[in-house]
């Protein structure tokens, strides 16, 4: 069976690559919250309008533009059912060097950072920037040409948390395992055989867990990099966790044990 | 602007509400090595016809029609993009009893079941399912009326967990608190802020965690006859994790320190 072509897109502002498209409605309060000024510019539900008040000021106060669009009008602009009746135009945060983001953090401090081999789905990335920035993560480590896996969609699901955790770029691996490891930092690969027991030996108080996209893994280049190897024992029945549910009880890991460890 | 009526649906045998169509590999796997008499009809790629071939002789030996589909029928047949080729036309486990679920269990060791105060999404449902399979979830308590959430969709994000963890069903509230406390479990409410912290009290060494859907969360009545109430600290730069990696989050305190516990 042929398929027909798609109709012509809906006339819109062609998006750049500098741009993202932020919809529902946590993750675009998130960007109003954390960095308004990198909005260009606002689609919303009518219904929507009373509650984004301060926003539409906002759009009015600098010159913005805001639209009011119809349901079917926002899936087609967001290419989803999951708007929540709001979507902003912003323009990317650039990713941070690692070197900087080590720079900042306080001396001695507990901290813990996800270092992603391959992003994955948006889904199963947002749903990692959301428990990131519930356990205080210090930043998703990213190859350096990984910036644009961040999308409209892992957004949604992130429902603030791509906003207030930094994606952090780095040079090589080499680069980011030496400047990690001078600052303390042990490198866990997440293995889903064959790794320590997480739950025998609590990750210790700087950790950088290394983390394989869900389907294709981390590259074994990188494993036997690592200072060692964890894993989340489980019964067998399934092959292994996913991959978001593994990170969050990693994080948790963390946050119960780490950062107290010595 | 107005939508065109969907073109006539794709001539199929109609589905019954006792039927479930189960699509992705390891659910579709799972289906063939747990339970493989509730198949009632194949459908595959040609691609996987030399993986499938054990499904296949079994198809022939028991009489059950399977048929090669092109991906595009794939995709309507399981309204998925995800199908990777194979989808099973099967029978629905029954919902199990909770009572004969405790009978069965073996008196005296730990146990942990999760009890859905809504199910949510798919996706989320799916999640659950499979990190409640990796951590040796003895159950999934629902709603009497909630055994038709366990949709397609949700079979295969569960990747297998959907054939391994029963699913049960209860009479009402009180019966189920009342069988679960006399066969020795404690009933947690998880909630979102107020809750005793996880990380702080491990779970007893029989457990039940009560969780609300996604955007509904747990009815306050269902909270109020729980024997506490349980959550996950964070940084409060999210407003809450999502429900599946909340549930992994427990599950694994279970794992760590629950069966372990006196």
């Amino acid at each position: 069976m042929q398929r027909r072509d798609e109709p012509p897109a809906h006339p819109r502002r062609e998006q750049r690559q500098s741009e993202l498209r932020v919809f529902g409605w946590h993750a675009c309060l998130a960007v109003f919250n954390h960095r308004r000024d990198a909005i260009r510019k606002v689609y919303l539900e009518k219904e929507r309008l009373h509650e984004l008040r301060d926003v539409i000021s906002h759009c009015v106060a600098h010159r913005l533009g805001y639209r009011l669009l119809p349901r079917e009008e926002m899936e087609k602009l967001t290419k989803s059912l999951h708007h929540e009746g709001v979507c902003f135009e912003v323009l990317r945060a650039p990713l941070r060097p690692l070197a900087d983001v080590l720079a900042a953090l306080d001396q001695g401090t507990g901290a813990w950072f996800v270092w992603l081999d391959g992003v994955g789905n948006p889904h199963n990335f947002g749903a990692m920037l959301r428990s990131a920035a519930h356990f205080g993560c210090s930043g998703v480590i990213l190859e350096h040409d990984a910036g644009l896996a961040l999308s409209g969609a892992a957004c949604r699901v992130a429902e603030g948390g791509a906003e207030v955790v930094p994606l952090i770029s780095i040079g090589s691996d080499d680069q980011a395992l030496l400047a990690l490891r001078r600052a303390g930092f042990s490198v866990l690969a997440t293995v889903v055989r064959g790794g320590d027991d997480v739950f025998a030996t609590p990750p210790p108080r700087r950790s950088v867990f290394v983390m394989g996209a869900e389907e294709s893994g981390m590259r074994p280049e990188l494993i036997a990099r690592c200072d060692r190897r964890v894993g989340i024992p489980g019964s067998g029945l399934v092959e292994s966790l996913n991959v978001s549910a593994a990170f969050a009880v990693l994080a948790a890991q963390w946050a119960a044990h780490g950062q107290r460890a010595t």
